[in-house]
């Protein structure tokens, strides 16, 4: 068999709204099936490359997952004067573990995912992802729902990154979007700690879930930060808050940006630097808005919930 | 993982036309790859089942390919008093030869399909469609170009199949589909002998290429008969025509079909008996004119092309 | 402004069944709105030119409408001897009246249609569908519910031809294709009248509910005959029954098909004649199994629905 | 008929790549057809409103065209310190004019656009774009290629807004990206003015026409600012360039932004101010390396192109 494939005839569909779909060209399907929890398609699109599809959402791709991955873990860590015990909720594919342990100063990394077969097929055909970073000592892996392993964890951390999947009605992470679970969060980073949250859409149009979750961490912590950045592989731009009783990443110069990267992270970050970090933060006036006028607390009671 | 997969999101995509685009749902994605001389691809349908696609064509679907390989064998075959020796071009997934085997006049059928990887693929995947029929003592089967086989055979045959991918500009086929190719299956079969063949869509919009064949063939043999029946997977009616210098199946009654079914074939057609033989050679004034009209001779120099 | 259009950007979707939907590409939207009853659409498709959608479901199209038309229309009619008095339940594009009105024994033709919206945008939008038939002096229409109309009318015709849409779930149609309906028919019809309808897809793989009204059809009436046509605009064959107490169009044999033709018909039929006829009533032993093997009687308790 | 359409059985296929086509639900097509230059559609979306599409490509929506034409028009408008005569080529839809005449220094602004049927279109169908801008004394409309038309005038302006649709291959505004054409526009600036352009996608993996024109810029200007915005219809962020031979926009503080917009102009922007104006210049660091490694002048005999 020949290595090209001039096929156009398989597509994933992206259903982006009621109102609007993607057509993906796939070229090749290397995993399809269901696991415990979800429907698992590892697909090789002609445009982003290896795609890993949890219930038909694209969760990163191959070409950009890098853009994602940094935006969500960086600023929290590089905001942090110091984080040595991390905590990551979700994170299967296992990349937001390597962005954490790219970080000198990191004694453990405990990642908590509700999905074991995820993560195994992640190992398995993921390793770009990865990079073998469940293998690094410092790494701790649990299979477990991340919220009531927190609950019961009488730890106490620097960093918690929350990167789970959307929250969809019927999916495994709707009551990890909610003011109740952030009330935990912040118990277990204390005064000094910040956690970071990958934060669904953040567009004009389509920016309720990411305005409903900053106003509600507002709530929740003194500092909270919404952040934006364009992952082309989601056809947008996705949203990202911090939050902190203490610490506020709008206060750090890209300079010091920089210079914590030189001296504290052991990789070449591709997206990520000073600039960088200011662009992110710098929302455009009719979203700001949007931050504004958007009050809503969401709750156990009243979860949101993604298209 | 679970059994059943709710994704809504891998299509295949046919393009019928350029006007005309059917996208059926991909359950599972069997095979996928490239042979010397065409794209493979083996997929679950939820509409149609399993189906076999080369260059993005669908050949044949689990769902449905006993009509289409009853109608295209055994009008010739029960045609024929007494079927001995039968020749077979393409026919890749083996389902041809299956109802070629299953008359028990048969002592040698003669397959010869050009493409050795698609072969193994059918062997492999599709047992449902060619039933061991590879295995059987009087199965001979050829990787080669079946016009040129032919060309250089001595042997005579009582029935020539043909059963070929689409006439495709840069495809494997197009050449068989020539007045020139059938001048040479009409020396193989003599006087005596009969020959059918897929001869592409054959509805109102549709039928250049069925009424060309069927004009080609009437040049080339005293009696040449075309015929239709429905395919569901190829979201249409399907021509087929039957060519021999002295035998016309639309002189067998359907009860002398029926009994010589009874008589001669060692399984259950589930879809050809006397009645549907009337049925597929009675065709609607509409489309009889435009067999009528189509004068067209098929030539190698000038031979058709598919969309 | 030029005359042709390149643009390739529009699309109608024709959602067949979950599992496959099919994109017709548009040359122009003609016409979009909602009736007090149904979304309405006319739009020229590349492939089939000028289209009716009712509900998103093409109702007829310019190239083959002929094809449907004449075969609900003609095998009732030419199978009655002398078909004075006609009664039409939906028929909205006028087509079905056209073809009613081409015979010169009818000397009355009620149409009852309840969409008066949609047939004054046929009456505008489409006349070479209608060729004026609505000003026939024989044709009289009316706007209202067809079992109502019929319940509550006096009159008895020799043939009734049922032309609705699909019995979607909260369509008008939904209570027009059960055995009650089809009681009332029965009593309009008298011993020697004639119905025929038009009675939904009729394909291997989908023909559950054409078999459910042929069985209905059988257990009111004496006679009751299935038959198919291809219609390229529906993308496969569609199936018809006539009904009645004494009429069986399956004994009219082909050459009296075409001197009935010949003396009763003042225009040219295109698709029907004689063989096509005989063409119609022949259904390959598939689908004969599945009439067969379909018991379900359609009642207003439990009606049919459609996709 | 009702006001509401519930049909979701029209769609528009934006083609993006070969490899990636969105489609958008269509709930009224308001015109269709072709001017002299290119196919042009005025449709409403259900997720982006009314959008005008040249030759199937969308050029701005009703739900987000502020965002884009402030962008394009504002960071120059506002870094100039005293912008009296505006020349903008293209600008069919008259919003990029009315953002020119909201500034209360302007005396004269000249819009020169090729396609006068789409500009009458946009005047009869796009009364939300223009705000009949058309119709200020200020504005000079012509229908002439802007190219020759810049050549052949004696003009000077202080700010050239350049507002074309993509360099498609056909298309009508493939010379207008080109060095031969900048240096035409340099001259009409002298040292004081001040250009901006739209410059195409500006995306990681879909950036190469924008980092191509930013080069280009940088080669004929002595100052060259590429910019981005995120525009939802587009799916994407949208790039841009100021370039000038003295005014660089990012030397200009976000508070004096706002105290210019404050003094200078007359109504309200929706996206643009201080801020916003940072964050477009803010580009972040996978970007600023490809807009450093891109070389390429583009020149009237190798012109870019747009899929």
């Amino acid at each position: 068999m020949k290595d090209s494939d001039p096929d156009k005839h398989k597509w994933f569909s992206d259903h982006i709204s009621p109102d609007l779909t993607a057509l993906h060209r796939i070229k090749e399907t290397i995993y399809s099936g269901r696991s415990k929890f979800q429907s698992v398609d590892i697909i090789n699109t002609a445009g982003f490359g290896v795609c890993l599809v949890l219930d038909g959402k694209i969760q990163s791709s191959e070409a950009d997952e890098f853009i994602y991955h940094e935006a969500l873990v960086q600023p929290a860590m590089l905001t942090h004067p110091q984080p040595e015990r991390v905590f990551i909720a979700g994170g299967g594919e296992g990349a937001t573990l390597r962005e954490v342990l790219a970080h000198k100063t990191v004694k453990k990394a405990v990642m908590v995912d509700i999905d074991e077969e995820v993560v195994n097929l992640c190992r398995r055909f993921l390793p770009a992802w990865h990079r073998n970073a469940f293998d690094d000592p410092r790494a701790e892996i649990h299979f477990a729902d991340a919220r009531k392993y927190l609950e019961q964890s009488s730890d106490r951390f620097d960093v918690i990154i929350i990167d789970l999947v959307d929250p969809l009605e019927q999916g495994p992470a709707r009551l990890l979007y909610t003011r109740e679970f952030y009330e935990i969060v912040k118990q277990k980073l204390g005064r000094t700690g910040i956690m970071s949250v990958q934060a669904e859409p953040a567009e004009w149009k389509n920016s309720d879930n990411f305005t409903a979750i900053a106003s509600t961490l507002k709530k929740v912590f003194r500092i909270a930060r919404p952040y934006r950045v364009h992952v082309p592989a989601f056809l947008g731009l996705w949203g990202f808050v911090t939050a902190s009783q203490s610490l506020d990443p709008t206060k750090v110069a890209p300079e010091e940006v920089d210079a914590r990267i030189s001296s504290r992270v052991s990789k070449r970050l591709k997206s990520y630097d000073g600039l960088t970090h200011q662009g992110m933060f710098t929302i455009p006036k009719h979203i700001r808005q949007q931050l504004a006028a958007n009050k809503r607390i969401i709750t156990d009671k009243e979860p949101i919930s993604a298209y």
